[in-house]
């Protein structure tokens, strides 16, 4: 907590790479872009498509593979896969008659990275109030 | 209000503790769980809060503190505030007259790691695939 003045933050400019989420106070257009993210995430179905694109072995999914796993049409999985596009976190690729879609890591990347405590600083205590 | 109910994404039950949204696809329940704590971040407002209450030195914020910083009555800023407790990533506790609050950390590290790519795994590019 040295230079813990408030600064603002995004220095690599909109949704800059580490807006800080933890370290100093986020901007409100930062906030609204950042929001928009963890909204896209803030859907079992979403979190569930993700993880499955994600985790998959070759790094792409078809839609044709997804759609199986879950009681629900393949417009509504469409839908919940556009918001996740929307979002930047996966990329879609039309080939023939499927869509296929993988994870776009830097995003997630990202969201990590505003969510870890800066390094060598544990978050103060209440009781080591500083002022 | 230290007590919290802490729901979580079962740290010692199937999953681990960190379901590893990147690395397998994630289960019905943990998917369920997670993404209530996306949603309570998926707002521009409880994203300041939480960055303004992260980020104080000291640790603890009151809620007199954070009120002044929106244009929005002090009844809807302790709702969002509710939500953001509710979801496990702050705590509150009241002293005479005002609610303070501050970050559980645990929260905001276990949302971090789950979003984290496994350490020296990158994600497979589609060229790579395996199978």
């Amino acid at each position: 907590m040295s230079n813990q003045e408030f600064v603002v933050l995004g220095q690599d400019g909109p949704g800059g790479c580490c807006p800080g989420l933890l370290t100093a106070p986020l901007a409100e257009d930062q906030a609204v872009e950042l929001a928009k993210v963890f909204k896209a995430l803030g859907d079992p179905v979403r979190l569930r498509l993700l993880s499955m694109i994600a985790s998959r072995a070759g790094g792409e999914v078809c839609v044709c593979d997804l759609t199986p796993a879950f009681d629900l049409s393949q417009p509504t999985i469409s839908h919940h896969l556009k918001l996740l596009r929307e979002a930047g976190l996966i990329a879609s690729e039309r080939r023939g008659t499927w869509v296929y879609y993988r994870l776009l890591p830097e995003m997630t990347d990202r969201l990590a990275a505003i969510l870890t405590r800066p390094a060598g600083e544990p978050l103060p205590e209440p009781t080591e109030a500083l002022s």
